[in-house]
């Protein structure tokens, strides 16, 4: 997984229809970088995510209901927010 | 997924038969880059699309007419074009 | 795989629920660039370790069981410690 | 799919047994870096071709006879010469 | 594939278990960059191979005893030796 802090939202009106519901998020990876997740966490612009890429992002969409979804087809999404970073507690800061 | 914008189509006449109907696009990545993407979108040069990459793109293919179509083969492509992002609206340009 | 160095923690609490038991780890790989890979072997702090990335990360979690398991959903993780990497016998270092 | 150039044959008569009967070529990708890909199509020295990469070279084989050979074990290919790139008419070239 | 050259042996003792019988084995790329690769073909030190990486990798331990054997777990593995390169004959040489 990628460390990635979220930098904006895009926005793509016209698209293939298979995209669920969601949100293109464009992040910026610690190191450098910037690649475009799919959100279903709700995060917002400055939160710290974890960035999981590849089909296990879009293998998620068809396993997230459990074994009796297995069968539902898979998005043509390559990159997934799995997670947001706790922030450290104040006394942990310099 | 991957910013991109589309600088040029790609003609290759002479490929595998799996190749399903579509263009070969061009695109260069925001931060650089240039790499071929498949699309079904129509979409035109100078578009800013997002592309996504690796076997997603081609499960797309499988699962685009939905459940019934999940046992079509999956054709050897790796990037697609999977939207085109939204202009902002003039007001928001410098 | 990649040799990589685990050089912290990463807490998530805020998370999709099918992330599995285990540890995120941070991981630094020889040769630079880190990354946060999916740990179940416990390991530590300091220790070396063979880092496998991409889907075979989150198959594993699939099968580990056993083919009788073969239907269980894939977690959305894409990086997963494998092994912890032997340390020389001191004779052998400078 | 990267654009790339054919630059030279590679070998490997001590393999393993699962490779199908085709050709490594070593290629020169548009933009820098060389890799080894599968070619089918009888692609010659300096052509200009259309590489697919990652799981998608080998599930071609899987699937490349119709659905009837879905079962057919996936080779361990990781790049796939997908088609050879037109050459612009003499009239379009500076 | 990569074309690379084996420079040395990896031990991990202590590992997940669904990894097979087989060696792990660094090795550089060409153009450079290491990188740990599993063999299965008793590769030695100093020799030039190719290393197929990504799922393929994996999905050859489920397929390579032939399609009965299609339901074997894939063990995590991302990168596989496939073959050892043919030596130029002596009068190629510089």
């Amino acid at each position: 997984m990628l460390r990635a802090r979220v930098v904006g939202n895009v926005w793509a009106t016209r698209r293939l229809a298979e995209i669920p519901n969601g949100a293109f998020l464009e992040v910026e990876a610690d190191g450098g970088g910037r690649l475009v997740a799919f959100d279903v966490l709700g995060t917002g612009i400055g939160e710290h995510v974890l960035v999981a890429t590849g089909s296990v992002a879009a293998s998620w969409f068809q396993t997230s209901g459990g074994p009796s979804s297995a069968n539902r087809p898979a998005p043509p999404i390559d990159a997934l927010v799995i997670g947001s970073i706790d922030e450290p507690p104040a006394d942990d800061l310099p």
